[in-house]
C-alpha cells in the first residue's frame, strides 16, 4: 500500500514504457474494432458480441488505471524529477490531458447497455468513438519507441504503413456503412454503393458473408486510396461529393507514401553516399592529376576498407556534439587503458593523463605504408591499439615487430634522443593497422598546466634510454 | 481630413497587413466566383443575381480603394521609410502594378449591366476577369502570411492545398461551359461531356440541378488532375486534345503536389532526423569502441533530455546569423543579470560585464556528472543558471548545495587561491544543471581592452578570502 | 576569302552560341517532323512534301556548313586557345563527333527521292533517321543555354517538358505507325490498335482525318505514359508486350518528371528554407530565454529587412570560392571608392589601400540601435555606405548627423585620441544603415607589411585633430 | 593439389570478384526460372526439361563449389588476412551464413527426378524454392560491383530496374500459377483470373500459347505493380484479398521507384547545382553591388571555364578525407617533381621538400589577370604548372615569357632582393593559367624543423643574383 501511496513514474524509465506499450494496445484495439463494429452489424451479434464485451470491459479498466496512473507521472524541474504527488496531481489536473482523459473514460458501456435494448443498431458501438481520445497515449508511445529502437528506419516504415492500413480500414467501413445505412435500401440502388446482398430470388448470395464484406469494402478503399481508381462511377449527389473527397484525400496520402518513402530512401544511402561522393571526387582528382595505377589502388582500397570495418566517420564528428566531460569521459573510457601502457606515462598524475587523452588522434595505415622513415622530423608519438608494424632497416631488413599495445616515437618528442627530433628507424605497417597518434605541440600544451610533469617524464625517457 | 492626408502605409505594420487581408479576399472572391457564374447560368439568375450584385459592388470598393491607398504605401530608401505622398505617388504610378491596377478597377459592373440587356448570356461574368488582375494582392498577403505565422509549415500545406482546389475548381467550370455552350447541344451528343440534363420525354432529369451539375464537373476535373482517369473516352477532336492537354497539366499539378509534400515532409523531420542521425553514430561509434553500458545509457539518457527540452541546437549557431551588435544584445538580455549576481564583478564597469557576456558558454550536466574535481586544473569559472549541484568532500560527503544564481571557481581564474590554479572541491551535478562557464582566456582577453578592472578584480577576490 | 581561312570559333563566345542555336532548330526539325512522316503517310503527299523537301534540303546544307564549321572549333590547350587550323582539323578528325557527323550527311535526301520510286511508302522518311545522330549537338546548346540564361531553374522545367512532350510524340507516331503498317488491315481488327478510318459503308469516317488521327494516337500516348491508363485492353500477344513495354518506360518518365519536379520545387525553396530556418530557431531560442517582446520584434525586423532586400547571404560565403585574386578586384570594385572618401588614408598608398580594402566587414543596423556608445573601447572605425546616423550627447540629443560617405571612429583605431581607445560620443542608426567596418587588428596587420604608413596615418591623424 | 590445399580468397581481390559474378549468374537464373517453372506447366515438358536439367545440374555444382569455396575466404584479423585454413573454417562454420549454404546445396535435383514420378506436377520445380537461399551472394556481389564501376549511380539505376522486374515476374508467374491451379477449372469461371484456354468447341484458342499465357500474365502484373489497374474487377473473396495485397505492395513499389529515382536525379544535379547556386548567388551579389559588366564576364568566364576542365571542387576539400600520410603520398606524386624544377631548391634535402610539397597551392588565372604588380608586397613565390604567362614592364612591354615549369617571386620569399619585399615586375596571365603558389609563412614553418636549409636557400638564392 505504502508502495503505491509514494509510486511515481520517471518518465525515462523503462516501465513507464511498458505500461505505455499495454495502454497503447487499448487504444489500438478501440482504434481498429470500433470503426468495424460500428459498420457491420453482425460482429455486435452471437459470439462475437461477447467476444466484445469482455476485450470492451479489459480495456476500460486499462483506460481508468492510466487516469490514476497519469497523476503520478514524474516530470523535470530545474533538472531534477519531481516526485512530490501533490505537484504531480496539480500539474496533471491543469493540463489539458486531464480533460481529455476524463472525456475518454466516461462509461460508454454501461450507457451501451442501456442503449442496446432503446435504440436504433448502429449507435451503441458509435458512442464508445470517445475513447479514440486516448490517442495522444499512441502517439507518445510512437515516439518513445523511435528513440528505443536500433532499427529506427525500419520502425518509421512501419509507422507508415500502419499509418497508411488504419485509414483505408476507416475509409472502408465508413464505404460500407454509407452503404447500408444512411442510404437505406431503394429500388434503384446504385451501381456505386456495395452491391445487393440477396439475389433475385431473396436469397442471401456472395456478397453476404461478412468476410467478403469486408474485403470488398477494404478493396474499393485501396483503389481510391491508392488513385488507382477502378471502382463504379459515382451516381447521385451525395456520391459524388463522396468520391471527390476521397480523391483528394487519396491523393494527399498517395503524395505522403511516396515524400516518406522517398525520405527513407535518401536517409539509407545518405551514410553510402556521402562516402560515395568522396571517393568518386578522389577518383577524378586522380585522374585529372595523372596519379598512377600503383597509388590510386592503395587509396581505393584503404576507401575498401574503411567502409568494410564501418567506421567511415571521423571520429571527432561524431563525438563533437556531446559537451566537454562527456567528451572527455569518452576518451578516457576508450583511450586511457592505451595510454597507460606506455611505460613512459606510467609515473604521471591521472589529471594529465586524462589532458594527453583527449588529444590522442586516431589514424588507419595501409598495408606497407610507412608510418615514419629514418631521418623525418618526428612531431608525434604513435600507440598501436590494433594491428602489426615493422621496424625496418634502410636496407629493408625487419628489425622488430610491434604490435597491439606496442608504441614508438616516443624520444622525438621529447628532444632528449642523440639525433635530435629525427626518427632513428623506418616502421612500416604489415597490415591495416589502427595507431593512435599524440602530436608534440599537444604534449606541450598540457605540460603547461601540470609543469611538474616534465620532470618526471624527462626522468623516464632518459632510463629508457 | 489632416490625418488621410498625410497617411502613409508602413508596408511592415499591421495595419498594412490587415489592409492586405482584406483586399485578398475580394480578389479570391472573383476567383472563386467568376468562373462559376460564366461556365452556371442559373448562378445569373434570380436570387443569386441579387447576391453576386451586392458583393460585385463591395469588391469593386475595396478595389477602388486600394487603388488610392496604393499610393501611399511606403517604401525603404537609404534604409529610411519614405513618407513624402509626392515621392510615393510617382515611385507607384512608375510602377507596372500602376497599370495592372487601373485595368483591374475598370468599371466592368456597368459594361455588365449594359450587356445582360444585349449579348449572349455568357459575357456578362466574363468580363469582369479583368478582377483576376490583382492577383499580386493574394501573393503579397500570402508571404507576408508565411513570415508572420508561427507554422509556416502548415501555411504551406494550406496554400498547396489551395491552389489544387483551385485549379481543380476553375477546370470544372471550364467542362461545364465547354460541354453545354460551345459545343451547343446537337443530335449525336458525345458521352464524353456532361450529360443530358433531360429525359426522353423533355423533363429534366437529375442532372439538371445545379448542385449535381458542379459536383459531376468537379469529381471529372478531379479525376483528370490526379491522374485517375476513370472519366468517359473523349471521341471529338477537340475532345481528344483537350483531354491530352488536360492530363499533361495533371501530371505536372500531381507531380508538384507529391514533390511539395514530399518537400514538406523533409523539412518536417529535418531537425528530429539530424538530432537521430548523431545520436545514431554515437550509438555505433560506442558499439565499435565496447564503451560500458553506463556511459553508454548516460549519454542516451542526456540526448533525451536535450531533446524532451527541445534545445536540440546550440546556442551559437543559432545566434551566429544575427549581426555582432544584435548578438551582443541577445546575450546582455540573456546573461547580464547572471552575471551580476556573482560577488566578484559587482564593482566591474558595464563595458568589461558586457564583454564578459558575450564569451559565457551554455552547459548542460546530467545527474552525477562531476563538474570539476579536486586537483584538477582549473581553466575556467561556473554559473549556475538552473538545477542544484553538490560541493563534496573526497569521501563523496556533502559540503555544500548551489543552486541557481551560484557560482564557483572563480578563485582559479584569478590565480590568487593558494592551491595554485587547482581545484579545491569536487562539484556534482545533482539532477540536470545549466551551467554558464566562463573561461579564463577570454577573462585575460578582456582585461586587455579594461586594465583598471584587473586591480578591481584582484581586490574583490581578496576580500572573498 | 582570308577571312574564312583563318576564322576560328572561341568555344566561349555569342558567335558560337548562335551558330549552335540554328544547328539546334535543324535538329530539333528533324526530330520532331520525322517520326511524323513515317507514321502519317499523307504528310508524304500533296503540299506537304513539296514543303518537307524544302526544309529537308535547308536542313540538310546547315548539317553540311556545321561539318566544316566543326573544323574550326577552338579549344583550350595549356589555357590558351588553340588557333592553328591543322591542330583543330586534327583534333576534329580524331574525335567521335567527326563520324558520327560524316554519317549524319551523308545525302539519304538522294537516296529518298530515288527510293520513292521503287519501295514501300515509309522507308523515305525513315532513312532520313541518321539525322538524328546530329543530337549531341542539341545537348551541346542546351548545356550553354543554361550556363547563360538567367532563370536557370525555369530552363530546366523547360526543358523536362520538352523531353516528355518529345517521348510522347515519338510514342504516339510508333502507336499509329504500328497500328496501321506492320499489322496490315486484317478482318477482326483489334481494338487495341487505331480504329478503322472507313465505316461499314467504305466512306471515310472520323477517323480519316490527319488531325484526328495524330489527336488520338497523342491521347492514347498521354494515357500510357503518365500511367492513366484508360485506353483499349490489348488483344493480340504483340500489344500485350508492346503495352508492357510502354507501361515500364511511362513508369520511369512520370517518376522522372516527378523526381525532377520535387527537386526543382526543393531547389526553388531552398534559399528561402535556410533563411526560415534560421529564423525559426531563432524564435524557438529566444522564447526559451523569454527574450523581452521589444528585442523579439526587433530581430524578427531586421530578418524582414535583410529578405526584403534580398541580401540574405553572406558577402564572405559567396565570394569565398574566388580565386584571391579576383575576390581582391571584387572588393576593390565595390569598396577602394568608399574607403578613398576617408582624408585619413588620402595620402597613402594605393597597395595598402588595397589591402585594407579586403579586410572590410560589411554590417547591417537596424532604426534605433546603437552603432557604438561613448565609453565603450573602440576597437573599429565604420564608413557609412548608405544610411543615415546621428551622433548624440548623452543627453540624447543629436549632435551631428552622418549619411552616405561619412565615417567615424577612426581616432580610437589609430590611438592618438586623449581618451585613449575609448569612444567619445555615441552613434545612433536612425534608419536601416549599410556600415562598412574596418577592425584595428587588420589595420595592424596591413601596416606590418607598409611600415612607412604607420607615419602618414599619424599625421593625416594628427592634423584632423 | 598443393595449390588447392593452400588457397585462400583475398575478399578484395579480382579473382573473388569473378568467383562471386559465377556464383551469381547461377543465383539469378534460380530466381528467374524456377517460378515461371512452378507456373507454366508446359516449361517441364519436351525439350525445355533437358534443358533445365542441364542448367540445373550446373547451377548445383557451382552451389557446391561455392560451398567449399566458403571455407576458404579470408578475412581481416588485426588488420591482417587471415589465410590459416583452419582458421577460415571455423569461422565459416560459426556464421549463420553456413546452415543457410547447406540447406541451398540440398540434392533437391535428385528429389526432384524422383517425385516426378509420384507426386502432383507443381511440387517439383517448388521443390527447388531451397536455391533461392544463394540470396546473400547476389546482394554481396551487387555491393561489390557498385564499389569497382565507374558509374555507381548507372549501376544503381539498372539494380533498381532489375528489382522491379523481379517482382513484375515473379507475380505474373504467381497470377497464372493461382488462376491454373489452385482455383482448379470450374464452371463459373471468373473473369479476373486468366481467361479460358479452349474455345467454346474445345480446341485451344490465341490464350493457350505459352508465350501468351507470360505475355498477359506480365502485362496484369505490370498493371497492378504500377498503380494503373486496368484489370478486371476482382469476383471472389480470394480474389478481393489478394488484390488487395497486391495494390498495397504495388503502392509500395512505385513510391520507391519514384523515391530512387527523385534521389538519383538529385544526385545525378547535385555537382552541377552546388555549382550553379556558387554563380547565381555572386550573379546576384554583382547585381546588387553594382559591379562593371566587364568584371562580371570576367568572373563569370573564369566559372564556365572551371566547369568545362571538370575542376569544379577544391584540392583540399577531395583530399581532407584521406590520413595525413595518404595526403602526403598524394602531394608528392603531384607535385614534387613540379617542386625539384625549381633551382632554389635543387640542393635541399628530399624531407624538407616533402615538407614544402604539402602546403604547395593551387591556382588558376583567366586571361589578362595580373599575378602580382610591381611594388606589391611579395608573400608567396609562384610555381608554373600549366600555361603561359608575360613579365611586362610598366609601359606593357612585354619583358619575358613564362611558360610550364617556370617560376616566379622567389626572391621577396626569402628577403634578399635589393627591393626588400618589394615585387620587381608584373606578371600577367596570357591565357588561362594553372600556377601552384607558396606561401612565405609556409616556407618559414618549415624552416623552423629544417634550420640548416636556411643556409643552403640563402645561398642559393645569392648564386642566382
Amino acid at each position: 500500500i505504502n508502495f503505491f501511496c509514494h509510486f511515481v513514474f520517471d518518465p525515462f524509465s523503462d516501465i513507464y514504457y511498458y505500461w505505455l506499450s499495454i495502454i497503447s494496445l487499448a487504444v489500438l484495439y478501440n482504434f481498429i474494432i470500433i470503426p468495424a463494429r460500428v459498420a457491420f452489424n453482425e460482429l455486435e451479434q452471437g459470439d462475437f458480441f461477447t467476444t466484445w464485451m469482455v476485450i470492451d470491459i479489459l480495456a476500460d479498466v486499462l483506460y481508468v488505471l492510466d487516469f490514476f496512473a497519469s497523476f503520478r507521472i514524474g516530470f523535470l524541474e530545474r533538472g531534477l524529477l519531481v516526485t512530490d504527488t501533490a505537484q504531480l496531481s496539480k500539474k496533471y489536473m491543469k493540463s489539458m490531458a486531464f480533460y481529455i482523459d476524463i472525456f475518454s473514460i466516461l462509461p460508454t458501456q454501461i450507457i451501451y447497455a442501456f442503449a442496446l435494448s432503446h435504440t436504433t443498431k448502429f449507435v451503441p458501438p458509435l458512442i464508445r468513438l470517445s475513447k479514440f481520445f486516448k490517442f495522444h497515449r499512441l502517439v507518445a508511445w510512437n515516439d518513445r519507441t523511435e528513440c528505443r529502437t536500433s532499427v529506427p528506419t525500419l520502425w518509421r516504415v512501419v509507422t507508415l504503413f500502419t499509418i497508411m492500413l488504419m485509414v483505408m480500414h476507416w475509409n472502408a467501413c465508413l464505404y460500407y456503412f454509407v452503404s447500408t445505412t444512411v442510404i437505406s435500401p431503394k429500388e434503384n440502388r446504385s451501381s456505386f454503393i456495395y452491391p445487393p446482398e440477396i439475389d433475385d430470388e431473396g436469397n442471401p448470395n456472395k456478397f453476404a458473408s461478412t468476410a467478403m464484406k469486408y474485403a470488398v469494402s477494404l478493396y474499393w478503399s485501396t483503389q481510391t486510396m491508392t488513385t488507382i481508381g477502378e471502382m463504379e462511377q459515382p451516381e447521385e449527389l451525395w456520391e459524388y461529393v463522396y468520391m471527390t473527397i476521397i480523391f483528394l484525400i487519396g491523393v494527399m496520402i498517395f503524395a505522403s507514401v511516396v515524400g516518406s518513402i522517398g525520405n527513407i530512401i535518401t536517409n539509407l544511402r545518405a551514410n553510402r553516399s556521402v562516402f560515395q561522393d568522396r571517393l568518386d571526387h578522389l577518383k577524378e582528382y586522380m585522374g585529372y592529376r595523372n596519379v598512377g595505377k600503383d597509388l590510386q589502388n592503395r587509396i581505393i582500397r584503404w576507401f575498401d576498407y574503411l567502409w568494410a570495418q564501418n567506421h567511415t566517420f571521423e571520429e571527432e564528428d561524431v563525438l563533437k556534439y556531446l559537451p566537454d566531460k562527456l567528451q572527455a569521459e569518452m576518451a578516457i573510457h576508450v583511450h586511457l587503458a592505451t595510454l597507460k601502457q606506455v611505460e613512459l606515462f606510467q609515473n604521471c598524475e591521472s589529471g594529465f593523463l586524462i589532458a594527453l587523452v583527449l588529444k590522442l588522434k586516431h589514424q588507419v595505415y595501409s598495408p606497407g605504408d610507412y608510418v615514419c622513415r629514418k631521418g623525418d622530423i618526428g612531431r608525434e608519438m604513435f600507440i598501436v591499439k590494433q594491428g602489426m608494424l615493422q621496424v625496418t632497416a634502410d636496407d629493408g631488413r625487419a628489425l622488430a615487430t610491434l604490435s597491439d599495445g606496442s608504441y614508438f616515437g616516443e624520444i622525438s618528442l621529447l628532444n632528449v634522443g642523440k639525433n635530435g627530433n629525427r626518427r632513428t628507424a623506418n616502421v612500416r605497417s604489415v597490415g591495416y593497422s589502427d595507431l593512435f597518434c599524440l602530436r608534440k605541440e599537444d604534449l606541450l600544451h598540457a605540460l603547461n598546466d601540470y609543469p611538474e610533469m616534465r620532470e618526471v617524464l624527462k626522468e623516464a625517457a632518459r632510463q629508457k634510454l
